[in-house]
């Protein structure tokens, strides 16, 4: 890896494609002049979109390809069929050394399945997790797995918080991040065999982060703890029903400042304010799920999102090479296992 | 059943005990004067605040008992040492023939526990869920299970289904309620194999409702059906991080109004319009989670409410008695399992 960090990108993937990946990766290139592109698409798309930025037009190059990947496209077809597509050419150019990390805003399954394929996880990581930052009360969690593996063993558990911590380290910079399992009460007794088997590791092991207990649905956006472990299943319905709540939250204030002439001048007042408040927890600043556990940096980038949203899920893959995380994962991973063989011999693979 | 509905009262549950149930009880006695009550706890604490109620006096009847269920009580231990709590002799009013129902708002788990145990589940009910109603959009949702059952096969999924459609029809009022199954994407490929064979079932069999398909997180809040069903582990943590979401935006909007004297006078002018939007998503009126499929009728308030609250989980209770819930549930088990024997072999026991 040179001084310079290069990303590839699957420009054709989003619900705006290049008109949304292009100006994202502008906007990024302005925060950091050091950011190689390499652009996987077709090459007709792409030249008009990208001559209207000249200054990402001297930092990019174009690899050609008239393929790509459908967002109904199932993952096991995409693997199949999708060879010479811009996600999968875009995910080799990291396997190849050509690129330090691929983002997408396509298809999760496939990108997921793809990289997974092509990249291979971390030595002694059995699962990719997918993560992603939140904003709480006061700062931000993180939380995975938001939706790569239905079921997780206790194992598997152990190693997304690992993952977790070693991300809000030395990505968020948390000095001892607080990790917390996901379960449906703080007891100890209370939830899946799997959740009490990790819980009962993680307190026995020393490593970047500080095991908390169970944690439940609410300690997510209270920000109990700095980390949130849970099943992707389960991670992916609370984030989604998070995003839902905080969707109708607004909704609820929009219609009160619109019930009355009173109520919409003090709307008009408080406006600044609003949108401060807004701006905290708008889901563009928080874009970019990380494939976590690859032997490779691969970020997701909401498909639905603005220029703006893609230019911080390269943001997001910027910070995970520049910190060098999956170094840190590979200590993180050698001092765990050097203290105590706490891996368990629930090795069920779907 | 005489026209006067009897509710069987566990006055020693909740945070605020005797100070809110029975305020609460008096509130509900102010809406429904045909309500009688049967008061289970400690006379010596009851009497003195009873006596500040005399309209509810003359409807209430106290069962004197010193032992309650503490909410740190393992469900296990409240079966074996709790048969004298007040939350027992309640139960046992319901399966005696005294009372209609029973409310508590002690430990949910032992309240489940001796419930299931005393009343047993409807004919053909195999397990019971915790439902409760949920603020969405344009309306409510109900959603089930939220708690009792970690896991859910595919049976017992299409039956809270059953359960959450007649109780959407017959108390909510709605003519063919929708029913979603939570799962983590729309397409008929996604989740677990208990999910997939439950939509199938759900497809071919008629029913009260009418089954959508596979709904996501930000479905509940966003009321795209009348009824989200899951299983009992995955429920409880979307309704706590939605309540937890709910209470952030509430924070951050506090913060808003208070960040700058402007925003401060455009507060107090919005002030009546927001005070409306915060009743509409008051927990309070969403309180009262119902243990659907017992052969009796079981509300569960929050601990943490107020006599507000606790009146309305005394209130889901008296709209389940009052439309004869049980009664249609019976009729709909025997109307779907009329058409075919749509029970799979899956009986998988916990």
């Amino acid at each position: 890896m040179s001084s310079q960090i290069t990303i590839a990108l699957d420009v054709m993937g989003g619900d705006l494609g290049v008109n949304m990946t292009i100006p994202g990766a502008a906007r990024a290139l302005k925060t950091h002049s050091d950011i190689k592109f390499l652009l996987f698409g077709d090459e007709a798309i792409i030249r008009p979109v990208l001559s209207r930025y000249p200054d990402l037009k001297t930092h990019a190059e174009i690899i050609h390809t008239d393929q790509f990947i459908c967002n109904t496209e199932k993952p096991s077809t995409a693997l199949r069929k999708g060879r010479h597509s811009s996600m999968r050419l875009a995910i080799n150019a990291v396997s190849e050394g050509k690129a330090d990390c691929i983002v997408s805003a396509g298809n999760t399954g496939a990108l997921m399945a793809m990289a997974k394929m092509v990249l291979k996880c971390l030595p002694d990581i059995r699962r990719p997790a997918i993560a992603s930052v939140m904003p709480t009360k006061d700062g931000r969690v993180v939380m995975l797995d938001l939706g790569a593996n239905l079921f997780c063993d206790s194992e598997i558990l152990v190693q997304f918080s690992l993952l977790g911590a070693v991300y809000s380290k030395v990505v968020e910079g948390k000095e001892t991040p607080t990790v917390g399992l996901l379960n449906i009460g703080s007891e100890d007794v209370k939830g899946h065999e799997e959740l009490r088997t990790a819980a009962a590791v993680l307190e026995r092991v020393s490593f970047s982060g500080k095991y908390y207990g169970f944690v439940e649905g609410d300690d997510i956006p209270m920000g109990t703890t700095d980390v949130v472990v849970t099943d992707g299943f389960t991670g992916n319905i609370a984030l989604k029903t998070a995003e839902g709540v905080a969707k109708l939250s607004s909704l609820y204030m929009k219609d009160a400042f619109k019930s009355s002439p009173l109520a919409m001048l003090g709307g008009l007042l408080a406006k600044p304010a609003l949108i401060r408040m807004k701006k905290k927890v708008d889901p563009r600043f928080y874009n970019g799920g990380m494939f976590l556990g690859l032997d490779g940096v691969c970020v997701k980038s909401h498909g639905g999102t603005d220029e703006i949203g893609f230019s911080n899920a390269l943001q997001v893959a910027y910070d995970l090479i520049e910190n060098k995380f999956n170094d840190q994962v590979a200590k993180e991973l050698e001092n765990v296992m050097g203290q105590e063989s706490f891996f368990t011999a629930d090795t069920t693979e779907e």
